[in-house]
């Protein structure tokens, strides 16, 4: 069913070659500690998080919404909503959540991460669902994010009757993996020299 | 006591200047759902913390002692550790705990933001401990430790006898402030049109 979202291109020649090599991608899970255990709890969050998705992403929506310093990024130069676009983005952060916490974190994931930062910069902002809008999204916006989209997941994970335990280990799980994908999203912002 | 941490610059007219208008710090603040609630909770956690800093600088220390792709950026070019440099930065970092925990973040706390990036960038470090070292600290670094110091901090907080939804609301206020600085930090890696 992949190939019925448009723009995913996960895993295809389409998509971007991150330049870290195995050993420095390797050196970045560690310092997020992010280890097999992670894994797992990754795993049971894409079980819990699966039928709620669209709540979740119902809060992300309503957040960009609610601030137009963040809204801009989906609208037109003259600052008009581009609704197709949100819902053209949106079924890719649905796969996204899917992809955070069920595929395994190899080349072609870790390719997907220079992809999906590329997107966000002005190489490649508005390319992929061919709109009109701001030319890129600013690097700050992209690092205060950790904030919002690790917090607000934690309750839906504790909608499942999991124990307090299993919740945290599954909420330090996503936390890890958003820090880290965002430092990966980040790299095409920065001369390569300073990353 | 400031004036004897050495290197140790705040609100002096030696610190840099934050290129952000204080409507741009204003946006970040928000971003990170940042607000009155969590300035207070912080404060608490300044009580909490006062007597454990060493304690929780121990465990950062013993993180970045740990691995050596960490190690290099208080060592030499040639790879030896400098214990000099690591006790001038540790006096900064006890103080910097304090400084997140007390410190209004107005103008001066936005320029020590500032100051504190450049530091770490190839503009100013070793500059402060006139030290021999690795030239610059990737950014990668800077985001992923997100992960690590928000992380650690966790039990210490629950420390000294406060309820769980305390230790929580001082934990969360820590971590957008991590999230929130850190962002700053990141600001003289990239070309200003990017951030």
């Amino acid at each position: 069913m992949e190939t019925a979202i448009a723009g995913y291109t996960y895993g295809s020649d389409a998509v971007a070659r991150s330049p870290l090599s195995a050993e420095e991608f390797d050196l970045l899970k560690k310092t997020v500690l992010f280890g097999a255990e992670d894994e797992r709890y990754l795993r049971l969050a894409g079980e819990v998080l699966a039928d709620q998705i669209e709540a979740v992403l119902d809060v992300w929506y309503g957040f960009v919404g609610s601030h137009p310093h963040l809204a801009i990024y989906f609208s037109s130069p003259e600052g008009v909503l581009d609704t197709e676009y949100l819902t053209r983005v949106r079924a890719r952060f649905h796969q996204w959540i899917l992809d955070t916490c069920n595929r395994p974190y190899d080349t072609d994931w870790l390719n997907y991460q220079q992809e999906i930062g590329l997107r966000h910069t002005r190489a490649k902002k508005n390319l992929t669902d061919h709109v009109r809008s701001v030319p890129y999204i600013g690097m700050r916006y992209m690092i205060a994010f950790i904030y919002p989209i690790t917090a607000t997941v934690k309750p839906f994970l504790a909608n499942k009757g999991h124990s307090a335990e299993e919740v945290e280990k599954m909420h330090q799980a996503w936390f890890k993996s958003i820090v880290l994908q965002v430092t990966l999203w980040c790299l095409p912002y920065v001369e390569p020299a300073n990353f």
